[in-house]
């Protein structure tokens, strides 16, 4: 048993408080962790806001690392070790017994459990979570810059593995903000023809740095005159609605419309439109553990890094504030200073 | 040069009335076909209805069956030989040298001409075609009758070829009318659990013996609560809207809703309710021409069969009255009596 210390929402409306809890012993499967950083991804804010209908107080933050300090008896026989650095991500357990967790799948297990829906999350100094989903950092990486990785980065690097996209594609990555920042470094470093799509000239410049060889305007389809037919794979980081059936227009043959970022607003798909090209339109959460120690891996290999601002975590009314109001530099991370 | 005795659509409404043009001799890659039979598909009767906007007079038809007169000095050396049965579909011709055609989907070639865009189709006693869609019909087939495997036959086995579906897997088969009925055949004998959705009480036992393991409303969702989360790919074959989030709601995780019937409205996609599952949305058209092949030879091996009512060519208004008014019994060909 350990005290807890986190900032919560205590209720609906208002800033974040000083939150105190007890974390019972680790079980057989389980690791505690005490918590060093903890991303802030724009889910958090949702969940803050009600918009997942969970009960007060409300602990976020999933984009999580730290090292280990409690292995469970079965957990200490799968590789991992007290004092190791380690993340854990948007999952925090699945059941190990259903159809998609046999197959690998554990991602998409029915009886998954959200780090934070319905449990307290990373904005705290401590941690427990099933070692699956307990993932050690390696070696390349800077643990206190890497928390993005375990919800961005897996979100982005998970379509180019799972859908065996090759270096010969053209890849599109609508949005160059939390996701799409890695979204493009992880696309060019596949070797793949990056083309970033954003509604801020400002980011022009800055998304060529990180590895696009082409960006374009989100939100001025005249620009996409000459991209008629020409993605492969056009990953979609933002949850606005853009006019998708000249989105669509832009898929080679067989290409892919591909969601991470999750519109309000459904996505009115004309039949027609994905027929000609025998095109597709799909979504994924996060992603499997072992595309997860890949993402890891090759981000390590190939020096790809989120871009992070740093707040103590004390200022984490600021750190949202900043989020919030669009002036966050890609991602903001927040470092445990209770 | 031959003169082509044909049923065409000659204004904008009215019967089809008998008409004749000359067909130029082939040219190096083209084969003359004698048509002994033609199917009529939904697709033809929006051609006539002029849906597409094409230029009267028209002559529809698109699943053709009959037997090689004459071939060009290419389309000689590509094993076909005067007399040989061969079929034709929707699509007559490819560039051969596009990015598609040379990755051997020449279905989704950028150049392609379809048998009925354009050009004059099957409701008549000849036409040409490229060699590489005039295809050989193997022995096991009896010819009069295979004509809607070259479009309702490829359509729906396509998707099974396409995406890998296994024999373990659960394949819906929304509609049980030209496509619906062969798609149910052919999952069947995949070895798949097939599941047929129709509106149509009267075809759930028919529907049954085709293949289907199980049968259910296509109308009533309430049908459908033990489904939930039970496909690993729905196969829609109808045009109609239907409640389209309990549909996706049904696929299992890493589940496909593909579509080959085209619904005019657009389908309403809510993100969220594809990315939780890492589900697809996707359509094809025919298929390509190595899957022509294989869809062959399989039905042959396993006696698959459009069920069809024949009707000699002369009779074409009676039917394609019949199959307006919802009577046809799966498929309707028509017997050339010129």
């Amino acid at each position: 048993m350990s005290t807890v210390n986190a900032w919560a929402q205590l209720e609906p409306k208002g800033k974040l408080q000083p939150y105190s809890y007890e974390l019972s012993s680790v079980t057989a499967e389980e690791v505690e962790i005490v918590i060093d950083n903890c991303g802030l991804c724009h889910t958090d804010l949702s969940v803050l806001n009600g918009d997942f209908g969970l009960p007060f107080p409300v602990v976020a933050g999933h984009e999580i690392t730290g090292r280990i300090v409690a292995l469970g008896e079965v957990a200490k026989t799968k590789g991992l070790s007290v004092g190791q650095t380690v993340g854990l991500g948007w999952n925090k357990e699945s059941c190990g017994h259903c159809d998609a967790c046999l197959a690998g799948d554990a991602h998409l297990c029915v009886n998954l459990k959200a780090t934070v829906l319905g449990y307290h999350g990373g904005f705290a100094n401590r941690i427990k979570a099933h070692w699956l989903w307990v993932i050690p950092v390696p070696e390349g990486l800077h643990a206190a810059d890497a928390g993005p990785l375990f919800c961005a980065g897996i979100t982005v690097f998970y379509p180019l593995l799972e859908y065996g996209i090759q270096a010969t594609d053209k890849v599109g990555v609508i949005g160059v903000g939390g996701l799409g920042h890695l979204a493009v470094q992880f696309a060019h470093a596949w070797g793949a023809e990056v083309t970033a799509f954003s509604s801020t000239p400002a980011k022009f410049e800055e998304a060529k740095k990180l590895g696009a060889d082409h960006v374009v305007s989100s939100r001025n389809s005249e620009e996409w005159s000459s991209l008629k037919g020409h993605f492969d794979l056009i990953i979609v980081t933002v949850g606005v609605t853009l006019e998708w059936d000249k989105i669509i227009a832009m898929l080679s043959p067989r290409g892919r419309l591909h969601f991470v970022g999750i519109p309000y607003e459904a996505i009115p798909v004309t039949v027609l439109s994905l027929l000609i090209p025998q095109a597709v339109v799909s979504a994924s959460p996060a992603g499997s553990r072992s595309a997860f120690d890949k993402m890891l891996r090759f981000a390590a290999r190939h020096n790809i890094r989120a871009m992070v601002e740093h707040f103590p975590m004390s200022r984490i009314n600021d750190a949202i504030e900043h989020l919030e109001s669009g002036k966050a530099n890609y991602r903001v991370v927040l470092d445990v200073d209770f």
